[in-house]
Formats: C-alpha cells, sequence, structure tokens
C-alpha cells in the first residue's frame, strides 16, 4: 500500500512502469511544498518496488507545472523560505538518486520549478503543446535553482536569455537545445512514452540502475577521475550475472533472461 | 562624468542601456592593451551606475574586433606578454563580474580575443555579417584564453575545429551553435538589441544583479554543491523588497513597482 | 622501424599525416586487449615521430568499431574484467595526451567503445554510412566507460537516451549533437579527412601540441582557474620562436616558416 495521502499527487502502475501523476490542475500543478513532498515520498517508493522498472512524472490538466506556489513565499520568514527551497531541491535530488530512470510527460506550460523539474529527469518527451521558462526574473524572483538543471541540459547562453527576459520557448526548441528528447503531437503522448518507458523497462533492472547511478557520478568529476570510477564501475557490472547471462546470450545469438524476471 | 579617456572605447547611454563601443574602425577595433584597460575602467563605471540596467558591447566599422594587437606580442618580454593576457583576462572576468546583464551586438568578423568577448557576454546577438574565428593557430599562437570561453559556450568537437583549422564560421552556424542567442538582418541588429536590452531592463536591478551573480558562481560548482548555494540565493531573494513586491502584483494581477525606480 | 606487431592494427604515413587503421574487418574492428594495446603503441610511436604532424583513426571494412570483444569479458575474474577497462581508458587517454591533433574517420557503425573512439578524438568526420550507439544496457552491461566521452560530447539528455536504451543515432544526427564535426558522402570521406588533416599539418607543430595540452588542461578546471592557466599558457606560447615568425609573418603579409619545415 502506497504511503503518499495527497490529493494533488496520485501514483499509478501499468506493469513496469510507475506514474507519478500531478493532479492539481486547478492550480496548473503548482510544486506547493506538500506537493513536493508527496512527490519525494513517491519515488522513495518505487525505489524500493522491484516490480517498478522505469518512472513517468506526467500532470493532468493543460499545464505540465507552473512552478513553486508562490502563496508560500509571501510574507515569510528566511526560515519559511529556506524550508521551500530545501524541499524543491530534495525533490530534484531524489530524481536522480532512485534506481529507475525518471522519464518527463510533458504537454503545456512546464515553468519555473516546472521546468526545472522536466531538466531534472533523466529523459523527457513533450507534446507540441509544451512551452518551457523561467520565469521568475519578471516577479523579482530569479529563478536560481531551476538554473541549477537548465545550464547543465541546454548551456550558458541559451540558460541565460531564458533566465533573463523570462520569455518562453517552444517544444521543437526545446528539443533543439537538448531540454527535452522527442516532441510528439499531442494525442501521441501517452504512446510514445509508455513505447520507450517499456524498451527501457526491457533491459536488466540492475544494470539500469548502475548505469544511472554511474551517469550522476562521473558527470561531476573531472575526466581522468571520471575514467577511474567508470573502469571500475564497468568491472564490477561485467561480474554481475545479469552481464554475464547478457554478454553469453549476445554470443549464443538468444534472448537474454535477466535474474529479476 | 566618465573616468574614461580613451580615443578607442566610447561609452554612451539611451535610458538604461549602457552602451560601450569599440571605436577604432581603421585598426579592425584591436583589443589593444590600452583599450582593453579603457573596457574594463568603463564596465566598472556601470557597475556604479544605478541608471545603468544593461550593457551592450559594440563596435563601429566594418569588423567587430580583429583580437589582440600583434604589435604588442611581437619582440617583447616574458613579462610584457604576460602583460597582455592578465589585461585580457581581467575585462573578460569584469564582464561576468559587474552587475548588470551584458549584450554583445555582434557585425562583422569576431575574431580571436574578438571570439572571446563575444562568448564571454551574457548574451549575443548578431547580424548575419558577422563572422567568428580563432585563428592564432594560423600564426603560431594557439588561441588558448578564447579557448576557455569557446569550450564552455559551444562544447568539444567544435571548438576545437575552430582552434585547430582558424577557419571562421558565419552567424547561423553560431547560432545554431550557441555562441549568440540571435542573428538579425544588418539594418535590424541596433532595433533587436535595443528591444532585448529594455526587457531585460524591464526586471528589478537588484533580481538581475543577483541572478547574475548566482549564475557564475552556481556554473563551476558540481551539481550538489550548486544546489545547496543556489537554494540558498533563492530563499535570501525571495525576502527582497522587490521578490515580495513581485509575487504580491502577480497574485494581485497588477503590475510590480521596484524600489529602484 | 614500427614496435607494431599486430594484426588488428596497422600504422602507415602520407606526408605529415600517421594513419592508425584498424584491420580486423572479419570481427567489424572489435578492440579487444591485443587490439587496444597495439592503438596505444602505435599512437605514442607517432608522438614520437617528428615527421608526424596529424594522426587519423580509420578503419576497414564496412563496421568502424564494434566495442570491446565481448569473449574477453565472460567467465572471468575481476582483475580480468578491471584489465581490460583499464587498457581501454589507456587508449582513451592516450589520444588525448599525444602531441598530435587525432581524426576520427568514422564508416559504418561505431558502438559501445567503438563510440567512445570516436567522441574521444579531437575531431571526426563521418561518411553517411556511420552510426553511432551505446548498445551495452541491452546485454547487462551498461556503457559506463564510454558514457565518459559522451556525455562531454553531446550533453546529458541526449546521451542518457542512447544509454538507457542502446538504440543509434545515425550520422547526420551525431552532426546535430556535436559527436562529429562533419557527414560527408562515402567516397568523399578520404579525401575529406585528408583535406582537413593537410589543413591542420600546415600550422607549426609545436603550436598544435601546445593548443592541445591546453584544450584538455582548461576544460575541467574552473573558469578562474582556467584562465590563470591559460593566460600563462599564451604568454609562453608567445615567446616561441613559431608565435614570434607567425606574427611577424602576418604583420609583414607574408607566409610564415614554420622551425620544423
Amino acid at each position: 500500500m502506497s504511503e503518499i495521502n495527497s490529493t494533488t499527487v496520485t501514483v499509478s502502475h501499468d506493469g513496469p512502469i510507475g506514474y507519478l501523476t500531478l493532479t492539481d490542475p486547478r492550480r496548473r500543478n503548482a510544486l506547493s511544498t506538500s506537493t513536493m513532498q508527496a512527490a519525494t515520498t513517491a519515488l522513495r517508493e518505487f525505489d524500493r518496488d522491484e516490480g517498478v522498472r522505469v518512472v513517468v512524472v506526467r500532470a493532468e490538466g493543460p499545464a505540465f507545472s507552473a512552478g513553486h506556489d508562490l502563496t508560500e513565499l509571501v510574507d515569510r520568514t528566511l526560515d519559511d523560505e529556506e524550508a521551500v527551497f530545501a524541499t524543491c531541491v530534495e525533490l530534484m535530488t531524489t530524481i536522480h538518486e532512485i534506481r529507475q530512470p525518471v522519464i518527463a510527460q510533458v504537454a503545456g506550460p512546464a515553468f519555473a520549478a516546472g521546468c526545472q523539474l522536466v531538466a531534472t529527469c533523466d529523459l523527457a518527451v513533450a507534446s507540441t503543446t509544451a512551452s518551457f521558462s523561467t520565469p521568475g526574473v519578471r516577479i523579482g524572483l530569479f529563478c536560481s535553482t531551476p538554473m541549477v538543471a537548465l545550464t547543465r541540459a541546454i548551456g550558458r547562453k541559451r540558460a541565460m536569455k531564458m533566465l533573463l527576459t523570462g520569455e518562453p520557448i517552444d517544444a521543437a526548441t526545446a528539443a533543439d537545445w537538448g531540454l527535452v528528447n522527442d516532441v510528439v503531437e499531442p494525442d501521441a503522448l501517452d504512446g510514445a512514452v509508455r513505447d520507450l518507458a517499456l524498451q527501457i523497462a526491457s533491459s536488466s533492472a540492475s544494470t539500469l540502475a548502475i548505469g544511472k547511478r554511474a551517469f550522476y557520478r562521473q558527470i561531476d568529476e573531472s575526466e581522468p577521475q571520471a575514467y577511474r570510477s567508470m573502469s571500475s564501475t564497468m568491472a564490477t557490472n561485467a561480474m554481475t550475472c545479469d552481464a554475464q547471462e547478457g554478454m553469453t546470450a549476445f554470443l549464443a545469438k538468444r534472448e537474454p533472461v535477466w535474474s529479476d524476471r
């Protein structure tokens, strides 16, 4: 049974896919503290659920997410403000920490922390209705935490323009800049994400977990250090049952059978 | 009154925009030591001028800048050479350090340190006449300091090709690679830069200053450290008058009034 | 005389170009331990050969390289596995360490460590027949060492999709993402690489060596530290005979004569 007890975040399953759905369309899926906490809890549950091999983050209604709930940021103490952003950082960090690849399924506007959520997910597929912006500068609150994920996804000049102007970019531009992997028609979005998720889920869960952890480890290391880490990671990976099975099956031209199936 | 006393660098103002203009077209706006020092001084004056909310770097004549003045690098001591490059690094660092966003307005060739200047500015808008190269390799002097900005703007393989061949790229390629944000027809360049500058200038100056400083702080940090820094930056930003005004105005669906207007 | 004694790696010369050719098309130029060791030895010989000013890495047959030899990774001890990946890392590191620019000439599939080899070379030119993938995930062995080079070449989301799905990308996509510099028709590949190599080889060998070393030094440094390193590198470079000759020739509008010609 799920520990999630939230009206703004819903968890569901479809075979090996775990869906985390933002279900607060009336407030454009604002990332309130309670929503972010529920999302973090849901992700940690997925992490412990061996049946879940891929996670999809999606949203109900015409907007993906409008970002933080501003009412939680007005007339507060510094401690209050710090608590909100600490909760946000915990959510983003958890996306990188769980075992499963996380795919953002984006329809409609993904703004501010909503844009950050997309930038943070391992993969992202967008509908042609999607748009992305970091508009905090227009209301006096520069999108400094979204900037961490955004600059690492799309590079300096492009991130700087989004951050300094607050202007949105469309889905095609987001794909061109590497913020999302693919753009599809609105009615093809569910299917495209499901197909991608199932394709990934057909690989060994333990191999995916090794690879995802390795990805975020090496990316912040110097290249020589990254090679030292990854050389060791690959040697250990090669000794696992699933790697031995996978290589043996490949050499024998048969399908592999993973240890957790 | 301006402290600048230079015939090769001119400072002017247009409302909230501070213009730094290279005015040595006869020498293709070479970045001589005196020109670089005057430009650095001008930028620091802008930094102290509360009326300046955005800075534009542009140039007179058909070339943006041909790069260093080679006559300053021939038949010199090592101390002389070091002084030239230290002056150059000081100019580039100052662009990142001043409070205001800095936009490069580029028409014609931007070569070597001229290309570096564009790569270093926070944003860049190019005319279709613009071209970019790091041709030092052709004259025995590899563009190693321009490389710092260039690799961080356009990535490894593309930077390496420019550096190893010295071949120029055109404006469209520069936009495709993220070296400039936009490309416009020559007669639309002034207007496009002005519009972009005014759009940015309409935001809170203190928020822009917080955001710009944060950008260059987080970009060299590991992702976990960047999140720690930026979480703290955003909480502090949220407590400022302009953020409280901006969020309150947004929730009330009215225009914000910034503290410095 | 060459120290290389290998049937799977062949060394040849064409003027200033040193060719390292993978000559094991029957096994799709698999990077077996002996092949990787021979390639590393060949690169180090080029490094000591003053006549070689540019290195080209290419392959015989319809595939560039299928990656590691899986038979070396099945039923082995951890020490064995570690030895394979250490040999691979040594090859990749050597590509960055030798004095000469290294160009990958890619026709056909470049998979896993073959894809890494392309990502690691300083430059890459691909035939329209080229394709690139990191399919280890499909056989239980995540491409963690190829990931080091791949993420640094094409960015996060795109690398993550290749790594999590194992799906190949074509040559045009590789160029769009910055994994290769140029794509040409199959029958133009030899000529395009040769022209690029000769153009680079016409520059001063000592300047190329200074620049290449500087490139990999600065890229892992923070921006302020990179500027300190490169400012010093450029000042020292400017004092070399070839830089003094190159600048003097440029100012006199004559062709330079490099010290090693």
